[in-house]
């Protein structure tokens, strides 16, 4: 491991992404003091504006044919997994780049895109409590676990619904850099962070 | 109180605007569960695409000149607050779509914008803790607290840093629909929610 490379972080944008899945992670990743570690860039099927589920649209940097190398590659979630979990591009694309990336992540919903791309599939990974019934039959040779703030299951670390993804971005940075910094980090954000991915008060909502 | 009526809710992008500022509370508000309470649009200089302070661009819907009515208006922080507290245009623009608003938010270093346009004067305020007494320097008479994680002035309301203005959002919502409301907006994004306004972790920061 070295703390001195900079990796790049690309998050993919599809139409109907949650917001804070992917501005919560960036907002970890893009920080100040990690600067000079990580480079942040957006990426969709085409560069240019793409809606979330809010309403609010951000630009994808990137069209998937297009984009640079990835280190971190992180996936939303959001009502649009409903139709991207058809979209063999995309998944095909996923797939593909995966197989170059040091590390996948998804938030919420967006482990269902993980899961029919076949790359959680003997592996333990978690999502959203609101979808859960439906994120799991996307992937039935996935160890699902209800109770979990993150998984981290190496390459692939997925998390539970919206929030929990800034959690799992904390908990990459301290796996890639050292939980100092992601402590720093999530000081000047003032996140009020969870350090155990064990622990899920939203388990109970499922 | 009317919890029907709809509002519209404007969120002010300037360049290196903070990512979680603006899209943290854009999450709640813009949420599935209030989507017929308020309509959430972004507004910048000019409308087109305005770059954060982590890199990422959104899209301002609108500009200063075309944007329509608001009921609520939220200002982010970031880096490019050193800019725009010198911006007339953008301060003319924060009085005069004050005047007209039912609640001005800020978060973070945004609270030096309302404070340089004269909108806090003799209430009471927060702001980060990381750029405290910079902020405090933009508003002479305002009535800073320096442990708060928001403080709710009626028509001015004022968040701490970057995740603060999510918990002072959650806490808007409950104050114009109902703690209910917000309290389910909370649980759908897994938040680990602040309720209590004073209750500030990052205090000892400063």
């Amino acid at each position: 491991m070295t703390t001195t490379r900079c990796r790049t972080l690309g998050a993919l944008l599809f139409p109907e992404f949650e917001l804070l899945d992917v501005f919560g992670p960036l907002e970890a990743f893009g920080n100040l003091f990690v600067r000079d570690k990580f480079r942040v860039l957006t990426i969709g099927t085409t560069a240019g504006p793409v809606a979330s589920a809010q309403g609010p649209q951000a630009i994808a940097e990137y069209g998937l044919d297009d984009c640079p190398p990835l280190d971190l590659l992180l996936v939303p979630g959001g009502m649009g997994t409903r139709r991207e979990v058809d979209n063999e591009t995309v998944l095909a694309w996923l797939r593909a780049r995966a197989a170059d990336a040091e590390i996948v992540m998804s938030v919420c919903t967006g482990a269902s895109l993980l899961a029919r791309a076949g790359l959680l599939d003997g592996l333990a990974a978690t999502t959203n409590k609101r979808a859960f019934d439906w994120v799991v039959a996307q992937g039935p040779r996935v160890e699902w676990r209800r109770r979990a703030r993150w998984v981290d299951a190496g390459k692939l670390v997925t998390s539970s619904g919206v929030s929990a993804g800034t959690d799992m971005a904390l908990a990459v940075i301290a796996r890639l850099v050292d939980e100092e910094t992601a402590e720093q980090v999530s000081r000047i954000m003032e996140w009020t962070r969870h350090r155990d991915p064990n622990e899920d008060p939203f388990a109970r909502e499922s």
